[in-house]
This record gives C-alpha cells, structure tokens and sequence, in this order.
C-alpha cells in the first residue's frame, strides 16, 4: 500500500454522502488501513445510521468506529496523521479540504456526488476500484497552489485566509459599484471602476472567473489571474501575470463603502474604503491526486461540453 | 388540404436526402397533391434510384414522376406555381432556397437531413405526422425578412443579391486588416479597422454572428445586428438597428485592396478599395411554416445547449 | 417661445450645478417665462447663496424666486404645470426625473455637469446659446420608453416601479448565485443559474447591460435586452426581444434567498425565492429633447471612445 | 560606452523614417561609435538625400557613409557583428527584425515612428536624451521569447519559422471554415469548427489574440496562449498553458481545403487539408531594450486606454 492512515471527510447533508462514506469505510477497513474519521463526518454518519445501532452517544459511536479500524480525529489533527485525506463531496468540499489540508501537504483524493467535478473526479459508480488503484499508487499527483489574501486596514493585518480557487473583491451590493487601484510588484497598473475584481489561481480559472470572461489556464502553469467585473470601461481585459507576483488592490472611496472580500466564496470579510488587500501565492500547496487516467483537457471536454457544436451555421 | 400544389427540393449529395425525398414524395401523392419536383432534385432522385427503373432518360424520369401525380419545373417556374414548397436538407438548403423563394412568399417548410436546424426543424423520424398536419393546415406562420445588398463600384451597381441569415463584408484574406466607414440612414457612425463586418438579420443572429459575439435577436424582431470582426480596438461592440434602417459601408483604402462581400456565405463578391456596400431590408419574405409545437426558445435550448451548466463553480 | 413655462430640477451636491442652476434662472427670467423651481432643490440653491440673502426662511425664498418670475413647486405638481423641465446634474439625475415624468410626458432637457451623458447632453460651456435655441423650438425629440417591474410574492403585487435604463435582479450578494426561470409572452426560455439578470431598454443599453456583454441598441428601437450576469453556462447570450414583449422572472430556491430587484440603481426592493418579476414596457415614455446638433452616434463615438485604436497590431 | 557597434535598421517607406534615421546617424558618430547600416536602409537613406550628394553610385553611398564612420552590411552580417542594432518603424519592423536577429540575441532597440507602439517605445520627439543614455547602459532588458511554427505534409516538414506575436492558422477565405485538431504535449485538447486559431506569446497577447478575446499575458510569462477565431461553438475559450509545451495542430479534411499558415502576418504558408502545424517556443529570444521609465502597464494603459471610462452608467 502506498498510504497507511487514510483520513476520511465528508459532506455532510445528504444520504448519497453518507452512503458513499459507508463504502469507503468497508473498502479501507478491508485493505486493513488505519481509518481517521473527522469528527463532524462521524457524527453524519452515525446519525444517518451507517454505523449499526450505536446508541447515538459518543461512546457508542467510537465502538462502532473502533468495529472498523476506525476513530474519530478534529480536521487539524486529520492534516498531521494521515498520509492520505479523501474527500466525498463536490468541488465545493475539495476547496474547504484544501484550505486546511495545504499547509501540510498530506494528499487529497477527491470523490465525487453529484456531477463530476474538476477537482474531484472519482464517481461513486466506480469508486471500489477506482480507490484501491490510488491506494496500491497508481495515481497522478497534481499539485494546486492557493493564494493567500490579506486584508489591511490603516496598515495593520485584521484579515487573512487562502483560496484555491480565487479571491473575490465585491461592492457588496448589486447597486454598488467601487472603485479601485491595482498595483502589481509595486507597479501601478490601473485604476478601475467596477462591480469588483476575480483573482483566481489555474484551478480556479476553470471557475467563477470563467463565467466572467477570464481565459482557462492549465492548472500547472505558475500565474494568476485578474478579471474585472462588469468594469465601468470597455477596454479593460483579463490579466494574466506571473504566479510569483504580488497583487495590492487598494479599496478607494470614503470609509462608508462596504466593499467585501472573500475566499472561494467560502471565507467573507467586510472591509471598508481606503482598506488595501495583498494577495500572493500561498505556502505550501494542495497535492491532489488523480487515478491515471484523468485528464485535465478531458474534464474541460466534458464539463465545458467542448464537443457541442452549433449547427450548420456557415450554411454549408 | 391547406395546400393544393406542393413543390419539392432536395440537397443532391446524400441517399438519405434522396430516400427522405422519396418517402415524401409517396405521401403527397397518397394525398392526391400535385407535385412539382425542382429539375436537378428529380435528376437526383431518378439516379439515385428512388424511381425506379426509368432508364436513366428524361422521358424515362416524366414517366417515373407522372405514376406519382408529379413533374418536373426549374427553381424560378417552382416558386411561381406552388402553395407550398419543402425543403429537405441543412439551414444550408433553406437559405439557397429562400433567396429565391422570398420573393414570391410561397410558403417553404423545411425537413431536416442531420442535426435539427434553426430553420429546417421537421425530423425524418416524424416526417409522415409533422407534414401530414402541416398539409392540412396545422402550422406557424414564421415571416422572416432577408437583407439586400449591393456593391457600387464608382458609384454604378456591380452586384447585388439577397441574404436571408448575413452579409459579410471580409478584408479577404487572413493576415490583412480593412478600414471601413459605417453610415446608417445617412449619419456617420464609426470608422473602424478589423478584419471585416458581420451585418445580420434576426434569422443571422444565430448563424456566424453569434460566433463573432453578437446578441441572439427574436426571430420576429424588426432589426438588424451589425457585428464588428476582431476589430482593431476594445471599444468596438455589436450594434441593433431598427430593420428599416440603410447601411452604407464604405471601404476605404486604395484599389489595390481587395476586400469581399458575401451573402450567407453561398454568395460572393470581390470589391475593391473605395467601393460602397449598401444594404437594407429586402422586398419579400421568406413564409417559413413549422409544426404548431416549434419553440424558437426550444431551439435555442436544443441547439445552443442552453441546458448545460459548469459544475458547482461557486463551490455551494 | 415654443415653451412658457419651465421647471427646474437639479442635483444638490455640486457648486457648479448651483451655479448653472442660477445661470439658468437668469435666462429664463430674462425671456420673460414662468419658472417653477422643484422645492428640494429651491432649498439646495437658497443655501448655496444662489438668491441672495433671503434670510433663509421659506418665505425669503419665495421673495427671492418671486423676483425671478419664479416659485417652488413639488416634483409631482412640476410634471403636471410645465411645458418643459430643464434638469441639471449627470445621467442618473436625469433617470430619476424620467421615472417621475414619464407618465406626464412633459418633455426633459438635460444640462450636464460632469463629464457629456448619454441623457444629459447640453454642456454647462454652451449653456446660453443651446437652450435658447431649444426654447425658441429648435430641438430633436427624443421619446424614450421606459420598464415597468412589478413584484409578486404568492401571486400578490408587492412592489412596482419603472426604469429608463434598466431592471437587475441579482442574488444579493456577492458569493451567493441564484437560479431563475425566464419566461417571455408566456414562453419558457431558460432557466438559469448566474449571478443575476439585467433587463434594459435601449436607452440602458449604453448603461450597465454593456459592461456585462449587451449590445448597443439605437434608442429608437422597440426592443428589450436580457443579459445574464456571470452565468454558469457558457452558452448564455444577450438576447433582444420586442419591446411589445412581458417577461416573467420566477427566482427559484426556498425563502431563505434573499435576491434585490433594482430599477435603474435607484430604486431597490427585496425579494425571496419563489417571487416572480414581470417586466414589460411603461405607459408614457421620457419626451427627452437634445439640440439639433445632436447625434446618438457621436456621442457613442465621444463616450464609448470609438475613435481610439489599438497600435500596429497587424504588424503592418 | 555599453555598446560598440551598432546597427540601423528603417522601414523604408516615409521620409520621417529617414529623417529619424539620419538624427541617428548623427548621434552615433558624435559618440564615435561603429555604424552599421542595413543595406537596404542604407540604400533608403541615400534615395531620401539623408547622406549628401553621393551621385547615387554604391560607391558614392559607401564614402557619404564612411565620413560618418558608418558602413552598409546585410542583415545576417548585422546581427553577427553589432553590439545593439537599433530598428526604427512601427511594432511591424521590430517583429521583422526580431525574427533575424532572435537567434544572435543582439539586443535591439526600437525608436517608433507613428504613435507609440509595445516593442518601438522611444518617441522622435525624445530620440537624443534617450537612446544616448541607453548607450551609456541606462536600460532595461527585456528577454521576449519566440514561437516556431513547422508545417508538416504527409509527415515531412515542408515550412518553418519564427514569430514573435503570433502564429495564425486561418481557413483562408472568409466564406469557409475549417476542422482542426488540436493536442499539447501529445494529449488531445479538442476538435474545433472555426475560422481558424491564433496561438500568441505573451509579446503577441496584446495584438492580434486581443481583438480576438484573449487575455493580456505579461511579456516575462511563460505561456503561450490559444485563442479561437469565431468557433462553431459557444462554449470555447482561450486556453493559457505553459511555454514549455508542444503544440500540434491538425488539419482537419480533405486535401481540397487550402488554410493558411501565418508567422506575425508577415510570412506566410498555404497548407492542405491533413497536414500539421507544430508550434513550440523558438530558440533563442529577442532581447528588447527599454529606457529605465519604461513600463510594460504604462504601455497598457496609455495604448489601450484603460484610463478612458463610461459616464455616470450606474447613475449615481
């Protein structure tokens, strides 16, 4: 086996989820691993019923566990015991996973409910196999850095966080617009007057930034990338700068503007005008890994539909 | 019967075209319709064998047709004798025939051959129902107008022809640039450098202007869409005109330019540094008919896949 | 004298619009016509000391006016005694008295100060010689349709209200998405998933839909423009429909949504999943009066910055 | 002095060029540096009467030049024996020019007659001051990388060279379209209908592959962007991958169909249906030198108007 104690983390709203866990639970205690279950899946488990009549006590829920080879450990101990963290859930639980599992770069396998994502792109249908190949070490690592965005306020730090996919600088209210100063490695780049500004990583250029008119960028390619939102001049573009760069956006306006910044649309933070955010790459980075024969043009094709055409639409 | 003398044409480069062709054919005379086939469509459905033995001769083929109630008349006798004509082939097929059938505004229906098009939406597998009610009088009334356009060389009419999708004025070549001056109902509307200009109907809309970026425009709406191509500023944005609005392109630059005007693709001219393209709303319209359950939004959701979503790209 | 008797609406946060505000009153007093100043911004002109020393009381102002030809009146009696509203300030002063005056018709003349509107067209430079003119009755007239949004919760009329450049229906912040169902005349379209949904006339094409994609639409057109905001589907597109057309909006998901519906920016309503939108054309329409020299064009071309082009880019 | 011997390099089509040159010439005599001037130029020059009565005799030229200290040398021999070479014209001279000296890396400098370009940055109007301090090794260098195109037919190479913008592969005709098939790094991306690809650097990331959608890519990116021209589908979009990678490019259709093949739309190449493009990054780069004040945002900003806004289009 090429890992020895798996974590095991999960959404936790719905039966799908929860069934699908219960399969990984057999699967890992028949491989004889040692099983690390986050606390908050546990409980999810427990009260879906996936772990046999326990009684609904802790107690009860660690025997159950301990059946299976398994205990229950908070997400920060997950990141420091195991060799390998797998995920149930959509992009969405791949993203929160990330944040806290960067910094220790233990690898993520992701498992995909509902359609398939691009970061995790296991379906259940084939999880068996598709899981025990990983675990014997046939897998592709793809390794995803973050950014890290900070918020300052007259200079001081009052906010930090990472995102994998992108950092989103908003008005905060659809009627609002901001206006705002990029600076780039101490460069000025310019000064703009929109809903707000998209920075996102590769992984997250296949994302929000997408939607906004930003380009894909393959997800090894070392740069970032800045899209305007509904920008207040037809002649602003995406930007696409070196991912060593750092990134000021200096939040202009009186401080009764209530710009938000947030993190993968998962961490929020309220700031004000004259507030500045630096944004950089991250420390450490997500080691995300794929069975062999995924593909990232692959996902593109098939979640972006590449191969839908228009009709005949030069009339031939 | 909603129409008594039914005319028939056909894309003569597939057998299942000729086998469409012939199939309707045995319906409209099991409907005791007069049929007209257009002379290179039965020229290709006798050698293609869809009637017979007939011996290959143009005696042999009347023969043939007359068993049917059918004969054979050119394109311009077609639309002068018929209530009604069906088109079996592409969009492609529909915007031939409508150049030459608007002007009469005898009714075309439309029998698909491939993926269902914007304009010709009855599939084979329904053909014998969806004809059947159309016949007797079971349909949509879908008037569309066409674009005319002429080319002034020294200010004399060189050309002119219609379009019924769009008129594309190209620098001609792919490495060069053409500066062009737009005028609309005499005033002066831009100046602009690009590799050409896209002006289209609503019908247009969906065909090679939407792929320059264009707005999707109702079927019905009276309007015409001028669409700028890889214009040489980022300024430059499609631009909605009433549809009793006159266009005047001017191409500037020297004679040695050689610019080209084509109408849906299917017509082309060469034209020259200082010539002028004029182009307005056409006399006549095509009389397109559809089943009473053709959607125009249905075929934007089927065609242009508006069903398909990115997947949880805000990670909820 | 082609008006007689002529309301006075302005900004109240600028010197320079009670500067021009109080040119204006001199103009008009000079040719002897009927002035009616709106009451806020009477009040706004006697505080910048534009009347004199009237002691600041109400009838101080009243004297001050009197000795002008002049009187204070509110919004609503304004619309129903003039022949002509002269309105001072930028685009969106001239979108609030759209909404006010429409339904009136009483016809609208735009001073800009600021940089040349869309609306506001006259410069405060040219501020003598050009309204003179208009008042003598050389003028282009420019009608201008306006929106009606209604909101419905559970079938129920919540709130109503009209809009010259646009209706947003957004999710109401800036890390939520929504889903919703678009219908026109009755017709199912799409159902979509986005940031929101921006509906304009062409007056707002020029507006917030163009910094989101939309096409410019010449004012006089009798159209509507959807435009999706930052949809998860990269097949959404603009779509220009008849302005005779009535859209209907269902925001879809549970009450705990909480998207806004703004017209024009200005007004801003609160709504939940399950509410439906229906947008349709106004009664009345904005009688918006330009001088002669006036272009829709030119001013596309002086704002939208259709002059400026790109380098060499061909390499030429 | 940093630099000894120094090339010249002109358009050859406008007196200001010439006279531009001959400040040049001047200049660098008065340093009582080494001339080279590129036959072609040198030949220019004299025609314009830049170097005296030389009696139009190449002996003649060679003798006004020699009392300069100048002499004529090809360009193969420029890039061999010169320190710098400075080219003087529009972006268009200093692409031609850093296809021939790329290989040699002899840096080049350009002087920019017409408005400011991103490669010719030092303005007539400043040419003594600046080009003398970047003599004195006041610059900045600017390393730009190079693509190489190969066209392949039945597997052999039949045409090849270097671009510094861009390699566009077009249909050919602006009625046609064309099938292609695209794979990086031996992977397959997608198969497109379109009118063809652009695939830039991040040099051409602000020409061409900009009108058509692109993104800006910073010139020290290394990446190489893919930008579709009008595709037959509305889900493409630029793909931005790393600069190391491979591209292969395969024409899709039979051998009737005749696409083009363009190096900065200055060389070249009919291709056939079946045949295969390869474009990877060239060997060696173009080192560009700039004035110490040069910024690449600066350039943006300035050349693409991003200072340029919309009026008040949220109304407020």
């Amino acid at each position: 086996m090429a890992f020895r104690t798996i974590g095991l983390v999960g959404r936790q709203d719905h039966p799908l989820v929860a069934d699908t866990l219960s399969r990984l639970l057999q699967l890992l205690a028949a491989h004889g691993l040692d099983i690390r279950v986050e606390s908050g899946t546990a409980a999810y488990l427990g009260s879906a019923g996936m772990l046999g009549a326990h009684g609904g006590t802790d107690a009860g829920l660690d025997a159950a566990l301990d059946d299976l080879g398994a205990c229950r450990l908070d997400r920060a101990a997950l990141a420091q015991s195991c060799d390998l963290v797998i995920v149930v859930g959509g992009d969405g639980s791949i993203l929160g996973a990330a944040r806290e599992l960067a910094a220790s770069r233990v690898p993520v396998l992701g498992i995909n409910r509902g359609s398939l994502g691009f970061l995790a792109d296991i379906s259940p249908d084939e999880l068996e196999p598709r899981v025990a190949a990983v675990l014997k070490g046939a897998f592709r690592l793809d390794e995803r850095f973050l950014l890290r965005a900070e918020l300052y306020q007259d200079g001081a730090l009052v906010s930090g966080g990472v995102a994998l996919n992108d950092v989103v600088i908003h008005a905060g209210a659809s009627s609002k617009m901001m206006d705002l100063r990029l600076c780039i490695d101490g460069e000025f780049v310019y000064s703009q007057r929109s809903d707000g500004l998209i920075v996102c990583s590769p992984t997250g250029s296949t994302a929000y930034a997408l939607s906004a008119g930003g380009p894909i960028m393959h997800p090894t390619l070392d740069a970032i990338c800045v899209v305007p939102m509904f920008p207040h001049t037809l002649t602003s573009r995406p930007l696409v700068v070196s991912g060593q760069c750092e990134l000021v956006i200096e939040l202009l306006g009186g401080r009764e503007l209530q710009p938000r910044v947030s993190c993968d649309s998962q961490l929020e933070w309220q700031a004000r005008g004259g507030d500045q955010v630096r944004i950089c790459k991250a420390e450490g980075a997500l080691h995300l890994l794929h069975p062999l024969e995924h593909s990232f043009y692959e996902s593109c094709r098939s979640k972006l539909d590449w191969g839908t055409r228009l009709g005949d639409r030069r009339n031939q």
